[in-house]
């Protein structure tokens, strides 16, 4: 049974759940096949790479696919916001980073705006310029985010602000949300719907290496941290307060909490990531994932994953229904 | 309407809510409070204080109350183990560090055994150990734990463990559920109930100075901090991988990331901080609380607490269920 939510009738979507624009994975077939699905599919634009932006761009498949920036990094080439605006314009997300600059020129093209937070006065500053729907993300998300604040308690705190201050702005709950059980959960707690990165990670589709898939399906959720090591070595200007989450390897063990002395070496293990990332070997490259893996056990298609979600997310809200209890009782 | 679980079938609830047996707020009245209003109150038996304990211990006037201790601590009387297995046997809940030293006499006397977790492999041992309650802390949680984990990816988790491994096992969710949309949210990931630490704080009963109450009613989520300062000024001996969270100020301000000097300054650090907490001063001595205050308002009593989170978990659980979205539809 399909779910209804005030984001559903605001996107016309069959499923209230949103696939994270997540840098590299989300590429034009992932958000393609997710929007196909009767979610909403979002393109990852993140550090607004130009290469990366026109080559899967090229493969989106349909007109109502969104695509997401990382915003501080649209100072690279805030071209790249045209053009998403005129191609992949079912909605423009963005976050990380202060949304005014970017903000009225999605407004101006009448294009719904997403910005996601990770504190509450990030929800306002969204709020003030003019955010359709606000994502609540909690720290144990996959990717980059905070430690102020984990899901459960901060969807229902910017539910309370969006009720007071905007009451027609949407909120998605984001953060270590990996099925049905998640959905379901987020609605509760006053999100009109879900936005998932990780599990979607785990997909056919998702622009990842099949080693780094095959990792995550056998981890549990105790094996992630947050930390800047990838960033230092890729030289990626993150505002300090940042970090990111990814599943704990190697290259980690060796440098979290070393983080000076990797930067004098950064050119060296720069390559070393490099290579290991074209090889395949994900001890020493990237595994950009949240808590969730923990709900992770297959890699199945993106189309397929949208209709599982949803229907484990209706019967959990089955479960507890008035009429169900009083039958039990 | 009452809400029915595994939680509420095993113990006889009304409601499938636990009060966390906090110390030192969560005395005999508070607690006693709790199990009147349907829930299941436990008394803070903590640090294994004997005198708070005696005190505390003849608040109790109902007996259908439980008890909790910070396990490491029963080292210091473990008599108190006996005590409140005879006086306080609704429930003996273990939590942080092992719970194998005492777990054979709470299951000898045939009494419930709650045991409070962070990560997975806790939740293993959990079940090893006879746990008939595993409870998944996520680190938005008041009060002491880890940053492992949290709520909302951890609950699912450990309700797969426990659905493969000892299916009569129940779960319950810990860590920034404040009312009835956590609870409510809680079910959805599989919990059979919650337990609560920071929202029953701020009650009539709870045992804390009344200006550290209204602390918390004005403070958003994005207050809190984990931080070992307090431990390290009170000379706790918590095992190194824990820390607390607590309500940021001054005292913390000052001395968080400078622990190695406040050790040096411990004895009138320490004078400090108590005279602080005599004369309600909370800007020195500590608000300990989780992210969950953003969600708190006022300071009721529990009784009035209970009922109100119930019933907002009980239309929550409405919301959504498939009659109603039939007739929405
Ligand atoms: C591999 C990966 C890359 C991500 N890249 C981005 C990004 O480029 N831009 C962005 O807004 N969020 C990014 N995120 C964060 C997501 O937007 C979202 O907050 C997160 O995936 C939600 O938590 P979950 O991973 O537990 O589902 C990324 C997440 C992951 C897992
Ligand atoms: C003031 C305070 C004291 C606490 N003391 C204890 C304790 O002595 N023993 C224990 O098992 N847990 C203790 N906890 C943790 C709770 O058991 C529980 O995990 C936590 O309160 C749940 O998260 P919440 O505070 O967001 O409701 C304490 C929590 C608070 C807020």
């Amino acid at each position: 049974m399909a779910i209804k939510t005030r984001l559903t009738d605001f996107f016309g979507l069959e499923h209230p759940i949103v696939l994270a624009p997540m840098d590299p994975a989300s590429g034009g077939e992932l958000a393609s096949a997710v929007s196909a699905a009767g979610a909403l599919g979002m393109l990852g634009g993140g550090y607004a790479n130009r290469t990366w932006f026109e080559e899967q761009s090229a493969k989106v498949s349909r007109p109502d696919v969104g695509c997401g920036f990382i915003t501080w990094a649209l100072a690279n080439d805030p071209g790249l916001l045209e053009l998403a605006l005129q191609r992949h314009n079912k909605a423009i997300m963005l976050s990380f980073s202060d949304p005014a600059p970017y903000a009225p020129k999605v407004k101006q093209a009448g294009v719904p705006l997403i910005c996601q937070v990770q504190t509450l006065e990030h929800a306002k500053r969204a709020i003030d310029v003019g955010a359709d729907v606000v994502i609540a993300q909690g720290t144990e998300a996959g990717g980059h985010g905070l430690t102020a604040r984990s899901t459960m308690p901060f969807v229902p705190a910017v539910a309370d602000l969006v009720a007071q201050r905007a009451s027609d702005v949407l909120v998605l709950a984001a953060g270590g949300i990996a099925d049905g059980r998640g959905v379901a959960a987020a609605l509760m707690l006053g999100a009109d719907g879900a936005l998932m990165g990780t599990r979607f990670w785990a997909t056919q589709e998702s622009v990842i290496h099949r080693n780094a898939k095959e990792k995550v399906v056998t981890a549990t959720g105790d094996e992630t941290i947050r930390t800047r090591v990838y960033d230092v070595v890729r030289k990626k200007p993150w505002p300090s307060e940042y970090t990111g989450r990814l599943m704990k390897n190697g290259f980690i063990d060796q440098w979290h909490g070393r983080e000076d002395e990797l930067r004098n070496l950064q050119e060296a293990e720069l390559q070393r990531v490099e290579t290991a990332w074209a090889s395949g070997d994900y001890d020493t490259a990237n595994v950009t994932v949240g808590e969730g893996i923990g709900l992770i056990h297959d890699i199945p298609t993106a189309g397929e994953l949208v209709k599982r979600i949803s229907a484990e997310a209706s019967a959990c809200l089955s479960r507890y229904a008035p009429a169900q209890q009083s039958i039990a009782a």
